[in-house]
């Protein structure tokens, strides 16, 4: 795992979304609150998925937005100096998120995830095509761990999320911190 | 229904109040912005329930908050200048409001309702004891309809939000210019 994580971060984005689609404002809110203590102290940036009322309530460096969530020319208009991503599966949603002034696309899930069920599933080709024919960067989500990653990494492509690997784990800190000495090596 | 509607207004504060848990932000802001063109030609306020981000994003008149929801004092801190509304079901809860800066309190639900089935149910004697408690206005939430409106509007209270009323029916712009012609009455 410490080769991979290495891999990732030598690739380039690093960063923590944070997606809740079953729990209530409050909740999410507060397990938000929690996560960016640990993503200020480690210097990761924290992007809410989604909701940017929460991306707001929390200070958070910016807001990833699927194609069912806010339009990107609404979320830009909302956040002007956050960052903003944008969940694409195809070429034609990548070259439209790049327009309309993302900062990054990112692309997934490449490999079927436990977080994300209604993802769309983009091949390896689909995403070295994307990344061919685009100029901000490209980040892989969905799926990816120690198997698949240097596959992923092959394609050429700026980075890999970290969704679900810190909030899979029970103790969010432990884990953050058995992330922070990987992230030193 | 005419009598009944004209009552609640005669009563006092009259807004709907959009509220939708399962559906995706996108659909979410879709139906806002419909609804949004019908307040708006009517003057009536439209408050977005829970969701902050779609009631910037929509411009709306004010977001109400459940105790579920974002904190009353973040989102103040968030909207400066838009009503905001409290769902509140006890006395400690409605002072609390208050005193946070509330611009008024829904206290429901008086009567059970097919669209909130997890709001608490609030007495007849409960609202009236709220609504001689605090000084902020005071609007019942929650399956209000002809046949009970008269009961609630007797504890001295000062409008009652609409809820499900526009949204129940399948076109939403007939039923808006019909509780329009029902309002000029
Ligand atoms: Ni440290």
């Amino acid at each position: 795992m410490a080769q991979s994580v290495e891999q990732a971060i030598q690739g380039g984005v690093t960063l923590v979304q944070l997606r809740e689609k079953s729990v209530s404002t409050r909740e999410f809110l507060e397990l938000s609150l929690r996560v960016k203590e640990i993503t200020t102290h480690y210097h990761i940036p924290l992007i809410t998925n989604d909701r940017l009322d929460i991306a707001l309530a929390v200070d958070a460096d910016g807001l990833h937005i699927g194609q069912d969530d806010l339009p990107m020319i609404k979320a830009r208009e909302l956040l002007p100096n956050k960052i903003i991503g944008v969940s694409v599966s195809t070429l034609a949603e990548a070259l439209l998120a790049q327009q309309q002034g993302a900062d990054y696309v990112g692309v997934g899930a490449v490999f079927s995830t436990p977080t994300k069920t209604d993802a769309a599933e983009v091949s390896l080709d689909q995403l070295e095509l994307i990344k061919k024919s685009v100029t901000i960067p490209v980040v892989a989500i969905g799926g990816i761990n120690e198997s698949n990653l240097r596959q992923v990494m092959a394609k050429g492509i700026d980075g890999v999320a970290v969704v679900s690997a810190i909030l899979a784990k029970e103790n969010i800190l432990d884990t953050a911190r058995h992330l922070h000495e990987l992230l030193k090596k």
